[in-house]
């Protein structure tokens, strides 16, 4: 068993153990709910992670951990509120399931929790370490709106679309991993290589997942294919395209984007040989091994033995498990 | 100038000046909105009381006080969205202004705003404030989900009803007071009185608000009155006259809840009728009169120059202004 799945074991099981109050039942019924529903783990597994590199002791990270991954699950329930999105992790949403009010308030409570869960820190650390998380608590909202911002604008430019992904993604790995580091004991300058590492990495996995969307495999990638071509979601392939097409490849690709009577397949296959003309998927490609390179180069900055950079790079590795 | 009037100018110019960034402009600018739109700034004013009764030096407590504004005032933005309310001190609610998801990122952004604002606390004050703070935020959070709750049922009690108050109102103001007192440097023991204190005070507040828009003067009381009745609230006015009614005054006051189509001036008079034969008006003010008591009692507790329980006494009197 590699390390991150005994960190993401660690994790699973505090959260079976957490002891939420019983009333008000639509409250904190929903809390539970959503953080039963599973999900990958990662951004606690990172902060044990982070810990785990320069102590062996985890103890104190525990808790800040499901700070993380409370904040982390509650974000997903007002999203999927804004989103209007029915499903998430094989079930119900909590709006869908309860209603908007229910989802807006437990969701709320949510991120009170997550706030709580850092007072047991130690004197010392509490303070840089609630200024991080808040600094990234408040990107990550950035982030979502200019996710949504960008629904309504054709004219989003690679750059605007990196940093938004960058705040709504990656500055929560890379907060979650230098949060943990700092509990451990790492200095400031290895702490902040630590963060540049996860947030190159979460840039990866999140061009990995637009990639994957479009060009994966269903079954390895355990959901539809197309998706984000068919609800026309503005990702990194969308955009490229938009930006790389001379001006009858654009009238094709925006008038595909406009007709509503379409068949989805249809619609995938027409997209898709856009973008292939453009050769979307290799520049996809680059742009991660780019991000992916810049992660390996970040580990070698680091004050670290190597055993303990290889588990860095393991990590890398797994993230974007495929061919880069 | 009586010294709640001081503290409440000290805050509206800490948020004029407040820095929030210009991008995007849709998280940041109904923040902007709502915190512009003024309110009394009570719990903000309660926090440098708290200080103040304890340290002539403000500096501490200025940061802190904002913190409970800004937290007030997410729970206000996320509740209009709740109760679906247009209009909040007379402006549109963030919601109408802009939509439900602006309001919603909007508001999760506030609430990180006011956890930020208290790191600024010397560091043997953070952890247990913090600690007083979460628990009050989720206790608000309790108390606006039990208020959803009681909307469809006709079976609350008095004691039901008082503690969702306590917790939807009352908690917050007493947070507020005691916070100060800690960084003022109080002993837990006066710090604990002063948060009874408070939240007393919040009850008899309450239970006034509930008590002027049924028979308060319209112009005192700045809104319209008899909207409690028009609009079926459960207030105390309401399972005081559902408990005490007789069979016969029961289904007549539960026929008038349920009707739709009467003219909002006629239910008004009828419901107060019905109020009126079973003293109601006078019933709540005994009650008001009791928490406002048990108020008085707290101050008496407290080791405190009597030039400094005066002001107590005074804030008191100010909020519960009419005659008790």
């Amino acid at each position: 068993m590699n390390s991150l799945k005994i960190y993401q074991n660690i994790i699973s099981d505090e959260i079976k153990n957490l002891v939420l109050p019983d009333e008000p039942k639509d409250l904190y019924t929903p809390i539970r709910y959503t953080l039963a529903s599973g999900g990958k783990r990662l951004r606690p597994a990172l902060v044990l992670l982070g810990c785990n590199l320069y102590k062996q002791e985890l103890k104190q990270a525990i808790k800040p951990a499901l700070a993380l991954e409370i904040f982390h699950n509650f974000t997903l329930l007002h999203d999927d509120i804004m989103d209007n999105s029915s499903i998430r992790r094989k079930q119900l949403t909590v709006h869908k399931k309860w209603n908007k009010n229910v989802a807006i308030l437990s969701g709320d409570a949510m991120q009170i929790i997550a706030f709580e869960y850092f007072t047991e820190l130690p004197k010392n650390k509490i303070i840089p370490i609630l200024k991080l998380f808040n600094k990234t608590a408040l990107q990550v909202c950035e982030g979502q709106q200019y996710d949504m911002d960008f629904e309504s604008r054709l004219d989003v430019s690679i750059n605007e679309y990196l940093e938004m992904i960058r705040l709504k993604t990656s500055v929560l790995l890379a907060a979650s991993l230098k949060i943990g580091a700092i509990i451990g004991g790492a200095s400031k300058e290895n702490a902040n290589f630590l963060y540049d590492y996860a947030q190159n990495i979460g840039l990866a996995f999140q061009l990995q997942d637009d990639l994957l969307d479009t060009y994966g495999d269903t079954e390895i990638f355990g959901k539809q294919v197309g998706n984000d071509i068919i609800t026309n979601k503005k990702t990194y392939l969308l955009i490229s395209a938009l930006k790389l097409s001379d001006d009858k490849q654009k009238i094709k690709l925006i008038s595909l984007l406009d007709t509503q009577n379409i068949n989805s397949e249809e619609k995938i296959n027409r997209v898709k040989e856009i973008y292939n003309q453009l050769e979307i998927k290799n520049i996809t490609e680059e742009k991660i091994k780019y991000y992916f390179n810049n992660a390996l180069k970040n580990i070698e900055n680091i004050e670290l033995k190597n055993e303990k950079k290889e588990i860095l790079v393991d990590f890398a590795k797994s993230l974007i498990n495929r061919k880069y």
